[in-house]
């Protein structure tokens, strides 16, 4: 958009990638007053419904991609899910991409990142790299059954993750496809007692922020309500969570907001996995934090100096909307809203189907039992479970 | 826009003008995820720099209006400078249009607003229409001078509103030309003590929320600083501003956001102004209430159950950045967030120039006097009055 002589904007945040975590940086880089735009794959993507500047093409050409990036002043992502073309290409785009491609692939490849981690000594559940039926059967017989099969690469929410019971699981699983560039991960089934995520954000100017340690809890492998701060986590542990996410952002150099989600054990914590963008376990932020996650994504990739990440309630949960039996989501807001003034609710404008997560709802406050109530209400309103 | 089948969307509110009061729309339109559209002059307005689905015309013209209606759910406003003409095309549009155009009249008419406010008992300084210098002079014997002129319609930001010390100002001023369906409008020159406002949302079933009552503080004519709440304000007086905000938005039947601006006399309140849309004063509400007055007005013009307005902190504390001697706002980022890790920032992507409105920021939390010390300091740097 060409403007007039002496009208200066902010610069121009290109993000890659079109959904939920993009819509959602429409708010914070309004604010800030930069330009932001989005690489959307078609127009019913939830960024591409509001974002005034959105280029239409796929995020897999790298030819889109380097177009893209020659229009912006810095690149992010909304997912990590990007092929090793175009990070190839990004590496030399011209334009600043954050987090960096070198970051991401931590954040990509689950066996990178399992190594990385283990090489720094940052606690991880017992895994090994599986390449046949014999190397899966060795790791069997150290960790015992079950364990876990993982792809290294492509996998989300709870896609590409399988339970391993016996012998014969092993064959069965291995013989699934590959995504392309991926291998087989094992991992010991770890005994935990909850799931917990360490959001940080980090700068080019290596400033860093963390936020509250939070508790997630997974239905079906998708995150289904988050608390903030974690119930009853005992300081040290929460200071020990939010170190190693401290420390992953900056020896692997990640720019941006990153998530750790952990296993609690109850006498420690095990990094699960690592997403380098704004994080499901992180929307809380958006009114139970002085600055949301999604604006300090934004701050950091463009190197500006970072919002206060502190709770401004006691207490901030979370509750994703899943697709269910209300096609028209906006039809529950006369009974959820009538029946709770102080709800936030976020839809994404997704086509709703059965178990994709379709928006999410916040409330705030100081009594924790109350808040959980009110949002597993108005959750189960939305996804139909409950008519009144 | 066309979705695929069994997509559905919420419903399409059309805003007419695409100022900062637009722009700040988009966040809770894409939150509640209702489409959200603009009709706007030129695509440098601050809401055609941000939304996806910007209608480029006047708004001025009634053929663009209608069009643009057919093509909303509902229909409001961000300013209620329209012309008679658009405003009768808008009664019979086939579009529901809140606030409907004989409620807007009360904003957009002083002379109007005053007649309608003191039949019903509603205080108000004591005021006259004035026709002739013979008018003016009657007015001026009655309450004294310095007295105050201004055009009853088309004045904004203390444009079209003159001080009248004598009777040579009464000639001089009667002689400028009066906007189009406008008259003279002479009103005493209340001694006040502070100026409040009164913010409430009222929705087409009729139900109203009250924000708190909040100090504001105008620098030439232009709102300078918002402190919600208004300090050391009677708890009588408080219900008092709020009782008269509900009465006008029930009696003159107002839907959407009403902002009643108010002169705080010492022994009671008297109306100055009257807003129908959200409202410089309440700018505090994004990051300071519950529900955001921006939020508050989709709701009610879809006529949602509407958010509670309450403060969700002690204090919060809005400074106005009028365009001053830094022409690239986001130049100023570094130094100002690096001095205030708390701070909400607005820039509204306006072309930067002297005494205009180009951002607000906003501080919320317990301690009133480093608010205003912290607002202050980011205004001043802004606007370049200081440069550290």
């Amino acid at each position: 958009m060409t403007l007039s002589p002496g009208h200066e904007l902010g610069p121009t945040v290109g993000m890659i990638g079109a959904g939920q975590l993009a819509q959602m940086s429409v708010a914070p880089a309004t604010a800030l007053g930069v330009r932001f735009k989005v690489l959307a794959n078609n127009a019913e993507e939830p960024a591409a419904l509001v974002v005034a500047d959105t280029t239409f093409g796929s995020k897999d050409d790298p030819a889109t991609v380097l177009a893209f990036a020659a229009s912006c002043d810095v690149v992010t992502f909304d997912h990590e899910l990007l092929t090793p073309d175009v990070m190839e290409t990004l590496k030399n785009c011209g334009t600043p991409v954050y987090p960096s491609p070198e970051a991401v692939i931590y954040a990509q490849d689950k066996l990178a990142m399992r190594e990385a981690l283990t090489k720094r000594g940052i606690p991880c559940p017992r895994w090994s790299s599986v390449d046949s039926i014999l190397d899966a059967k060795t790791f069997a017989a150290e960790v015992g059954y079950p364990f876990i099969l993982k792809t290294s690469r492509g996998g989300y929410d709870g896609k590409g993750v399988f339970f391993i019971h016996s012998e014969s699981d092993i064959v069965t699983v291995l013989e699934h496809e590959l995504p392309v560039g991926s291998r087989w991960l094992a991992e010991e089934k770890v005994n935990f007692i909850r799931e917990l995520a360490a959001q940080v954000a980090r700068s080019p100017s290596d400033q860093c922020v963390a936020y509250p340690v939070v508790q997630t809890t997974q239905r079906n492998g998708i995150c289904a309500e988050v608390i903030a701060p974690a119930p009853d986590l005992a300081p040290e542990v929460a200071v020990m969570a939010q170190e190693i996410a401290l420390r992953i952002a900056r020896e692997l150099d990640v720019v941006g907001m990153l998530a750790v989600e952990l296993f609690d054990t109850g006498d420690g914590v095990l990094v699960n996995e690592l997403a380098m963008r704004p994080h499901n376990s992180g929307h809380w932020s958006i009114e139970g934090a002085t600055t949301s996650q999604f604006e300090n994504h934004l701050r950091a990739v463009l190197d500006l100096p970072l919002g206060s990440p502190r709770a401004s309630a006691q207490w901030a949960v979370m509750g994703n909307i899943l697709g269910g039996g209300v096609p028209n989501l906006y039809s529950a807001y006369r009974h959820v809203f009538a029946r709770d003034q102080e709800l936030h609710t976020h839809l994404y404008g997704k086509e709703v189907k059965h178990g994709r997560k379709v928006g999410h709802v916040t409330a705030v406050g100081s009594d924790l039992t109350d808040l959980r109530a009110r949002v597993g209400h108005a959750v189960a309103y939305f996804t139909g479970e409950i008519n009144e």
